[in-house]
C-alpha cells in the first residue's frame, strides 16, 4: 500500500463533469489499495470573479485579511464538491480547509509561507481508510485568520502535504504529458523527459516554464518527495522529478526556456567609482523590483553602463527610479527596452561538461543573433536577446543541445 | 454608548450596490457612537446556485458534512465582501467566519442547534473600535466541522451573537417594514404594530408569518434580547419584540395569520380503545413526520374518527404510514385533503378575555366557513377551513378582532 497524493489545478475541476472526471480517477487510485489525499484548486474562473467582487467593493487595494477569506471560498467549494462526488462512487470521503487541515503559515496575506502542517486529522482519516480531500492554496496563521499562499500555491499545499504524510509520491495533474525539453508550440520535436532533478526543475521553472512553480519545486527538494507531473487527461507516466542521484540520464542540456516577460534598462554614463551601483540598485530593491540580470561595461573614460532586466510589470516604476537615481549621481537619461526575450539552457550534465556556454554563444552568433545579456549558474545559462529572434534562438539551441545527434556543433560554423 | 447587533438577510446583500448600502448603514450607527456587530446571510441566489450544484455531483442526498462545507461558502463570501466595503468608508472592520466567531454548535448538519458562543474574539474586536462582521446560519460542532443552522438560521445567529455579548438591541432588517397586524396583501389596512411579547412573535411566527423564525423567537425570549424587525430601506421605526411587562398595549388579537402548507388526513372507522391513537401516531413521529392538529370524534357504535393535519411536504409520506397503520388496527381507508388552510388569530389580550374563541367561531359561522379543526393555547386560537376560504377569513377576523371600533361583534348576527 502506498501513500499518494495528488494535486489537481483549476481546470481539472473547472466544471461538475470534469469534477466527477477527478473523482473517477481518485477512486480508481484508492481502490487499488493505496491512501489517497487530493489537493484542489478553486473551479476554473472562480477565482476571477472573486477578484472582481473584491475590486467592486473593495476598490484598488481591498483589505488583505478579507481578500483571503473570500479567495479562499473558491477551494472551499471544490473540496465539498469532490468529496460528493467521491462519495457517489462508493468510497468515503472527507473534505478539509485550510485551517481543518491544520496548514499553518505565517499572516503575511496573499503570499503567506507554510510553516508547519498538524496532520493528525488528515493522517486519521486516511487511516480509517477515507480519502481526505484538502484545499490547496490557503491556511491559517497563530491567530485563526484564513491566509492565502499566493501563485501557484496549491502545488506548494500539495508538496508540503506529501512531505508532512511521508507520500510515496505526490502526483501534479494538468493539461500537458509531463515536463518537456522545450515549448512544443515553439519546437514540434521537443519530446517529454522521463525524469528531471529538482535543481533542473527550479531552473527550468524560474526560467520560464509554466508547469510548477518554483516555490513548489524547491519545497519537493527540501523535503525530498518525489513529484509526478502528470497529464489528467490519460493516465501515461509523465515526468518524475527526483533528486539528482535518481536521475540516470544526465543530459548536458534537459531544457531549453524563453520568458518575454522582462525589459531591460541602461543607465549610461555612470561613473565608475565605489558605491556607485549601489546608489541605483537599492531604491529599486526598496521599492520590492527584483533586478535579474545586471552587466557593468568596462570602464572607458572613466564612465561606464550599467544594464540590467527586470520584470516588464515592474518596468515603468523600475524607470521612474532608475532615471531619479541616474540624475542623482550624474548620469546620462536611461535608456528602456521592452522588446527583449530571456532565451536559457538548463541541465545537471553542465557540471561536468566544459564550454557549454561558448557553444550557446556559437549557436547564436550562427543565427545571427545578438547576446545583449548573460547570466549562468552551475547548471543553467540564460541569455538575453532582441524579443523577435525568441524562436529562432529556441529552435537553434534545441536543434544543437537536445535533437538526437546533436552533440557536435552545427555544421554551418 | 450601545452594543447594537444588525442583521441583514440575503436580499438586502444581493449585489455589490446593495452591500454598498448595508455598508453605508453599519458607518452611520458606528458614528453615531455605538459598538456594532454585523450579521449577514449568503448573498440572495447564491445558496441557490451552491444547492444545484450539491445535487448535480451528490446527488439526492448529498454528504451532510460536506453539504455544510460547500453551503457556509456563500455567507464566507459576504462577511469579506462587506468588511471591504465598510473599510473603504473609513471604518475598520473584520470578518469572521462561524468558526472564528465560536459559535458552538452540535453535530446535526444542516439544522445545527448552537450550543455556546465564545465571545472573547467578537468583544476584542468591538472593544477596539471595529466592526464586527460575522457570518450568519454557520457554525462548528466540537471536532471543528463546520455545520449549518438551517432554515432562518442567520437570525438566530444574530440573536444568539446579541445575547453573548449582552448587546443592547438586535436589529432584524427586512424588505417589510416590521410586523404587521396581518399580511396586508390580503388585507390593506392591516397596521405595523409597535410592539409585541416574544410569546406572540412565537406563536406568529409558527403560524405562517415569514419575517422572523419561530427558534429565533424563541432565543431572543430565553436571553432577553430586545429584537426591533426594521426595513433595510428607510431609518424608521419598525416592531419592537419584547418581554410581555415591556408591551404597553395589551391587544386581545395583535395578529391574524394564515398558511396554506398543511394538509390533513382523516382515518375513520377506528375502535375505541386504548393504544388505538398511539398505533397511528408512532410510525409518523418514527418517520420524522410532524403532526399539527388532531381531533377524535365522539365515538358512535364503538368506532371513532381520528382527523390530524401535517406539513403538505410530507403528505404523501404521511398518507402511506396512515392507510399501513389503519390496515394494521383494522380501520377504513384513510381520506386526505390538501385543500385546506389554517387561519390563527393571536393575541396576549386573550388571557384576560373570555369568549375570543366563541366570538371567532361565530365571525366565521357568518360568512358561512365551515370549522373542520381547532386547536388553541392561551393566547391563540387556530381553525383548519377549506383553502379557497382563506382571504375571506382573514379579513373577517381582522375587521372583528383588529380594526379600529371592531370590539363589538359583527351586526349581521
Amino acid at each position: 500500500m502506498a501513500i499518494i497524493v495528488q494535486k489537481y489545478g483549476g481546470t481539472s475541476v473547472g466544471d461538475a463533469e470534469r469534477i466527477r472526471r477527478v473523482a473517477a480517477r481518485v477512486v480508481e487510485t484508492y481502490q487499488t489499495g493505496n491512501q489517497v489525499a487530493v489537493i484542489v484548486s478553486a473551479m476554473g474562473g472562480e477565482t476571477d470573479g472573486l477578484v472582481a467582487l473584491a475590486r467592486e467593493l473593495g476598490g484598488a487595494e481591498p483589505l488583505a485579511r478579507e481578500y483571503d477569506v473570500l479567495l479562499s471560498t473558491g477551494e472551499q467549494k471544490t473540496i465539498a464538491l469532490l468529496a460528493m462526488a467521491i462519495d457517489q462512487l462508493g468510497v468515503p470521503a472527507r473534505s478539509f480547509t485550510g485551517i481543518q487541515a491544520g496548514i499553518r503559515t505565517d499572516g503575511d496575506h496573499q503570499r503567506a509561507r507554510i510553516l508547519e502542517i498538524d496532520s493528525g486529522r488528515i493522517q486519521g482519516v486516511l487511516d480509517a481508510g477515507i480519502v481526505a480531500v484538502i484545499a490547496g492554496f490557503q491556511g491559517h496563521d497563530d491567530d485563526g485568520n484564513i491566509t492565502t499562499l499566493g501563485r501557484g500555491g496549491s502545488d506548494t499545499t500539495a508538496v508540503a502535504v506529501a512531505a508532512a504524510i511521508g507520500a510515496d509520491v505526490c502526483e501534479i495533474y494538468t493539461d500537458v504529458d509531463g515536463i518537456f525539453t522545450t515549448d512544443p508550440r515553439v519546437v514540434p520535436n521537443a519530446r517529454k523527459l522521463e525524469r528531471i532533478s529538482y535543481d533542473e526543475m527550479i531552473e527550468l521553472a524560474s526560467l520560464g516554464a509554466r508547469v510548477l512553480q518554483t516555490r513548489s519545486a524547491r519545497f519537493a527538494m527540501r523535503y525530498k518527495v518525489p513529484l509526478h507531473v502528470r497529464s489528467s487527461f490519460h493516465s501515461e507516466t509523465g515526468t518524475w522529478v527526483v533528486s539528482e542521484e535518481e536521475v540516470m540520464e544526465r543530459l548536458v542540456v534537459s531544457g531549453v526556456t524563453y520568458n518575454r516577460d522582462e525589459a531591460k534598462i541602461r543607465v549610461p554614463g555612470v561613473k565608475d567609482h565605489p558605491g556607485v551601483a549601489a546608489r541605483v540598485f537599492t531604491p529599486l530593491s526598496e521599492a520590492g523590483i527584483v533586478v535579474d540580470m545586471i552587466i557593468q561595461n568596462v570602464s572607458h573614460d572613466g564612465t561606464t553602463d550599467l544594464t540590467f532586466s527586470v520584470a516588464r510589470e515592474g518596468y515603468e516604476r523600475a524607470m521612474a527610479i532608475a532615471q531619479s537615481a541616474a540624475d542623482e549621481i550624474g548620469a546620462a537619461p536611461v535608456e528602456g527596452d521592452t522588446d527583449i526575450a530571456k532565451v536559457s539552457i538548463v541541465g545537471l550534465g553542465m557540471k561536468d561538461h566544459a564550454g557549454v556556454a561558448a557553444k550557446m554563444f556559437q549557436v547564436l552568433a550562427d543565427e545571427g543573433i545578438n547576446i545583449q545579456l548573460i547570466s549562468t549558474s552551475e547548471i543553467k545559462v540564460s541569455v538575453v536577446i532582441a524579443e523577435r529572434y525568441t524562436e529562432l534562438a529556441v529552435r537553434a539551441l534545441h536543434a544543437a543541445f537536445v535533437d538526437d545527434g546533436a552533440a557536435e556543433p552545427t555544421p554551418e560554423v
